[in-house]
């Protein structure tokens, strides 16, 4: 958990773990902002909240909850994956940041994306790696990342 | 488990899961020729093999050996990533994927990504997705895969 005050307004920012309660605070709809993301039952949001409850520490979804309003305004997430290469290491694998349209300009996202940076060196990877648009090519080397290669993808019907 | 045989000479090359055994079947020595892996202890290997057993089918290693030679000639992984997003969607990461420097030119990449694909699907992924080098657009988008974003990277020291 790490806490900040934003500036002159005293606002009080807080970095934390995704808690269940979270869907009643606005976590589906912020994702929305980010891509597709129908409304999720509350059965759905528990079950896969579940899930990545039982990985621990080898995946994590963290948010900022803005305490005046009493919303979650930030997110992201997350995995470690475990290889052979590199002397058996692990790489971390950051998804799904967004920050509420509201909040830009709050430094939101790069408080989210160290966060997440740090938590993967914490668990032991040897790098963070992370898939992003050419427009915010710029953000995440403001965050110290590097331009490494180029993502692949194919979608299913 | 998928078998193919090789043109004329009814080489028979099996698709498989990673086994523990392989280790004495030059995987590690493989994977060298992919990136930096230094020689793994048996007992780091069965570790890192137990915990990726552990994650089922949402971490699988394939491997192709050459029942001639008795030698792992190819092999790539995919991991299952649980998300909120996409109605609690799953995206398919194909990872590590490399083809034996003697075994090239058999379409055993192909097969392997095919491999790892078809197991993404099959476990109710939206997309799969994978980062490469811009050398290796050509040989995914043979695949199926199209350019979609840029890869950012960090390491730590």
């Amino acid at each position: 958990m790490q806490s900040l005050n934003s500036s002159s307004e005293e606002r009080r920012l807080e970095v934390r773990k995704l808690e269940i309660s979270d869907k009643n605070k606005g976590f589906i709809e912020l994702l929305q902002q980010l891509t597709v993301c129908d409304s999720v039952s509350d059965k759905d949001f528990e079950d896969r909240f579940q899930e990545l409850s039982a990985l621990g520490n080898d995946h994590i979804i963290c948010v900022i909850e803005d305490d005046r309003s009493g919303k979650i305004i930030a997110t992201g997430s997350v995995f470690i994956e475990k290889k052979f290469i590199r002397n058996c290491g692990k790489v971390g694998h950051i998804e799904d940041v967004v920050v509420d349209s509201s909040a830009r300009g709050m430094q939101l996202g790069k408080i989210i994306v160290g966060f997440l940076t740090n938590h993967a060196r914490e668990m032991g990877c040897y790098k963070v790696i992370l898939d992003c648009s050419v427009e915010n090519q710029g953000f995440y080397e403001k965050c110290g990342f590097k331009h490494k290669a180029i993502q692949m993808a194919k979608y299913f019907n």
